[in-house]
């Protein structure tokens, strides 16, 4: 019976753990969300809204290794519980820094708005936000449901992320070298391009923790890093 | 007997896990001074040579996150153990994304030996790189001998990394708006700028956590994010 009981606060323990870092993803979600429209929009109140919110999801990631050390202390859980809060140990470290990344899209949202806009890239960057977000959301309800196959398809999709910002990175060069007056709005549309390009890969880690978590096998490594820009050059 | 014996295997294990992080500084260190020396030089043979020790780096993260997994199961550690494991975690991640960083700026090394040099900004980048590289060897000391003063002295010379990088911002808007054959390798030396300043946030991050480590206290919270560039423009 006493054991029973034990038993019981220990999965209490774990669920309270994974509710925080689902609710954590949410606001994630929702920052991205709120950051991508606001850019689309350059509406600055929103953006405001964004960069003052990631303080919350801070505090969550905080809250999430406070409890992750407690349950670990308290409990001295092994195998696949001890995987599990190491995970999730990882996924809010992930999930701070794509709240980072979003706050810092909305940071330049101010600036965006005071200057041209550059023909065509606002719509690729909002379907590039919307992608990651939907990614995050399935990676979320891949993770409750230990479901290595959602968890696959959401790496799968990192793949057409790269693609994306390997073409706008081309795109602004093109810009930049046709005006020099797109230099520096380009400037500030390609860092945001390049973070969430980032955002992408953190998404896909955690995917590859997932698949980890409901298989006990580390997916393959035969992912090829797609950021190409590395190698790139303006067209002649 | 038996339990001096246990405590004696215990305190090798902590050790060993130890030994593990401070290896993997010193690689990721050496990591970054040959990125920024190959980068002077548009030395690509040193350039690859970064390329393909990244792999090195991330067997190590593996391998960090793998013994503190057994670490925890097999010890149940509580209270200040617990916290130096669950930092050395973080720090692995960390060292794991500077690498990846430094692997980042040695990939665009042969980009930029076919491109013109652009004027003075190279020595900038040589000095940032060196600056986050002893850096990160102080806090490795820091995180060694427990100092929590030194970390903080890590802490505050993050201010000035932040401050060359806005320099930098500046000085690759104004020569790309000076001359269109600049665009190019002034997006690809933003790109290693920018990247460097990142090292250095990602050190400060564990400074962090050293001073926690320490004191038990968490730092003040008055360190103000002084990457100026989402509000920038370019000089008219």
């Amino acid at each position: 019976m006493q054991d029973q009981h034990i038993a019981s606060a220990y999965d209490r323990d774990l669920e309270a753990l994974q509710a925080l870092i689902i609710k954590m993803g949410g606001m994630v979600e929702a920052a991205i969300r709120d950051a991508a429209e606001a850019l689309t929009n350059r509406d600055t109140e929103l953006a405001d809204k964004v960069r003052k919110g990631d303080k919350a999801i801070d505090a969550l990631d905080d809250k999430v290794n406070e409890e992750a050390a407690r349950v670990i202390a308290l409990r001295a859980p092994v195998s696949k519980d001890l995987r599990m809060i190491l995970a999730i140990i990882r996924f809010a470290a992930a999930m701070e820094r794509i709240g980072d990344y979003a706050k810092n899209l909305a940071k330049r949202v101010g600036t965006l708005s005071e200057l041209r806009p550059v023909d065509g890239t606002d719509a690729t960057l909002r379907r590039m936000a919307r992608d990651v977000e939907i990614m995050l959301r399935d990676l979320i309800d891949a993770f409750i449901r230990r479901d290595a196959a959602l968890a696959a398809d959401v790496i799968a999709r990192d793949a057409d992320i790269d693609q994306t910002y390997n073409s706008l990175f081309r795109e602004f060069l093109t810009h930049m070298m046709e005006d020099p007056r797109n230099i520096t709005p380009c400037m500030h549309l390609h860092f945001i391009a390049k973070n969430t390009e980032r955002m992408g890969d953190l998404v896909t880690n955690m995917a590859e923790q997932v698949i980890y978590l409901a298989t006990g096998q580390r997916p393959e490594e035969d992912r090829v890093k797609k950021d190409q820009t590395p190698y790139m050059t303006a067209p002649e």
